[in-house]
């Protein structure tokens, strides 16, 4: 089809046609064995690496016409698909294919007094809609996830990419037919039109959950929108606070990997929290490994009186404690206690990880329990939040909400149990 | 204060400030420990026991102006508060006290080649918002697995139930208060005015998830308007297929239990789906049943033939497929095989409650996997679908959605999980 002339009635039709089409192929998808999608996996990875000229030829296309459109240079690097990135694609597919298929188990089956047996029974969410930039790989990687946990999918990318992800979509196709699977288990939305992703949002009867993966503005706009279920990443303002007991090499160390490791990923720190007793022996000693990198510090008062030296000084207004930098930016804020930080992490983080430094057992405990993020660490860097990291295997997004949900979502996070009963006859008394 | 003169601003602004004050004791709430919440917990028993004649008042109160408001038989009959229903409220709380404590529990802690050690820890959810009719006793029972699972609530009762839910809110406050917790951890709405619930669904900064109790055009409602989360329960369009393979006596019993066992609730079958090759043994045995309590049977062409004597036989419509009865009304259905019936249940089905009555191990466990209901059985009424039979020792509802909760929802529904994380110092690489 073409994209260009569809008005939005027809948009709507198309998306119900999608929808449609993805239920459909979810009841099949939903009874596949293990050794089958694992088929349609490895499947898909020869393709690509076969195909790798075709894909390049196609992604030069789209970097064509997003140069000519102005893109600016970060993201034309993320649409870029270079030779290495065909090659992580695949890769990718291979890694999902040896990970363990959750579907179908079965746990906690126990007998109740009626005489029937009770667990519960993993399975697949049904049909998952992915709304993301314009990056190839999420396109790839999205597929694998949603065929590998026994959905459907449908996958919505930038509109810069569409010549790439149709290429990709082709192939994904090919390796579904290869494996004897409905092609339709995996759709690309193709058409750069936006309307198409509000009628995404809005099938709540044939789309079980959106997984959207891109900016706050996207994010909030889908917000207001959506009336399908979103497990959503929102932001990361992550917090580490270094307690009066902390071990100062760990307290130094995990200050500045936390922040210096990479700044644009959502679980760098961006506000440091120091207890007041502390902070004239550890903020210097910090100091000198932030300096290396340039990073500008934004402290409150009583911080910026002991770091009065630093080349990179500004002061904190209220709006830095819940600021997203993804630079190198840090917040300082000296608190009186524990209670104090935690207070100020459950006001303002957005409950993404946090990070307590501490040689006290007590107040470890109490930090783990009380701090209401979706990653709560003791002596540990914040950059370890990540489904990789975690041994999740792989990792469809991170969620800021709480339902479901929270943290990284791996295969499992596109799953539900339901339960299963095993009788021998039982009524009701 | 009164509640008959607040304006649509006013009704805002206090659902608001109750907000405020929910969000401030779910904090508190999160960090109480097991003895403490059980204390609460048999506070309000002893309370409830003491205060029944105080409650059986104003129970009066609601009793005569919803009788003179007309409301039908029914209806009275929920909303009566007998001193049987309190004793039983009251019981209720215990048993809740008795419940194994889910907040706190880590799992699965392992350690990652980075050398950090990644669980998980079970949370509560924050603010639960209920919403229901007209009958004191939810207002007790989820308020006691609220406080259990460390959550703050915010309830809605039907208007008709007012003076007894203020009577009740009094004395959950006095429970709270004995146990040092704060009042408001559970605030009932203390207005009559609709614009309490649009209110109450709307405000995600201040309400996590939404549980309403209710008729289907409640739900429906609040499926158009809320911007919270919800755990939602719709109707129970629960089927029975009687295999080819089926024990006679079983597929007997269990067909009529499955409808006979109690008529209005959402685990009763609706609809009977019947082997071809088994029909005209099976159908015959079961009229012998239900002609004792008058079943009507809603037949399709097929079983129509063979129940043709049964005096309370009437053709089926098309949409008595997806008609909730709620009554000695039963769609029977005649099919080809398992997979026909499968067919018919995924797409007629409510996703509530199914079960298949076969002796043949393959068809068990392939029904077991394909069908997409909360709860899926193997020679068992689908009567047992409850909280209670399942073992979980209390229902704040049962779930229709696929995220988060599938099927009956206790303790743990009401709950989340969050990463916690056990370093040494580590930092990422």
């Amino acid at each position: 089809m073409t994209t260009t002339h569809i008005n939005t009635n027809s948009i709507q039709d198309y998306m119900q046609t999608l929808g449609k089409q993805a239920r459909a192929a979810s009841r099949a998808m939903a009874k596949v064995d293990t050794a089958t999608k694992n088929q349609a996996l490895l499947a898909i990875a020869t393709a690509i690496r076969r195909e790798a000229p075709a894909l390049r030829a196609a992604n030069q296309l789209d970097l064509a016409a997003a140069k000519a459109a102005g893109m600016e240079v970060a993201m034309l690097d993320r649409l870029a698909l270079s030779d290495r990135a065909i090659a992580t694609m695949a890769e990718g597919l291979e890694q999902i294919a040896r990970l363990s298929d959750p579907i179908g188990e079965i746990s906690n089956m126990k007998y109740r007094p009626s005489g029937i047996q009770v667990g519960q029974m993993r399975v697949p969410l049904g049909v998952i809609g992915i709304i993301y930039e314009a990056r190839p790989n999420v396109t790839v990687d999205a597929a694998g996830l949603c065929i590998k946990s026994g959905n459907a999918t449908i996958l919505r990318g930038g509109s810069e990419a569409i010549n790439c992800n149709r290429a990709l979509a082709n192939l994904v196709k090919e390796g579904l037919r290869n494996a004897g699977l409905p092609e339709q288990a995996v759709q690309v939305v193709d058409t750069t039109d936006r309307a198409a992703v509000g009628a995404l949002i809005t099938m709540p009867e044939y789309v079980d959950v959106i997984v959207p993966r891109g900016g706050k503005g996207l994010i909030e706009r889908l917000m207001r929108e959506a009336t399908v279920p979103m497990i959503k990443h929102l932001d990361g303002i992550c917090h580490v606070y270094i307690d009066d007991k902390a071990d100062l090499q760990k307290a130094v160390d995990i200050g500045f990997n936390a922040k210096c490791h990479r700044y644009g990923t959502c679980n760098t720190m961006e506000t440091l929290l120091v207890a007041e007793a502390i902070a004239p022996q550890v903020l210097p000693l910090l100091a000198e490994r932030y300096v290396t990198e340039k990073v500008e510090l934004r402290c409150d008062q009583q911080a910026a009186q002991i770091l009065h030296a630093y080349p990179h000084l500004a002061m904190a207004h209220e709006t830095d404690w819940s600021t997203e930098y993804l630079a190198p930016i840090l917040s300082v804020k000296i608190v009186a206690d524990m209670a104090a930080a935690i207070e100020h992490i459950n006001h303002f983080s957005s409950k993404h990880t946090e990070s307590i430094i501490t040689e006290d057992y007590s107040r470890a405990m109490a930090f783990l329990r009380e701090v209401d993020s979706a990653s709560v660490m003791v002596n540990a860097s914040t950059r370890f939040a990540d489904g990789f990291e975690y041994g999740l295997g792989a990792e469809i997004g991170i969620s800021n909400d709480k339902l479901h949900a929270r943290g990284p979502v791996g295969l499992e996070g596109l799953t539900s149990l339901k339960y299963v009963v095993f009788g021998h006859g039982e009524i009701r008394q």
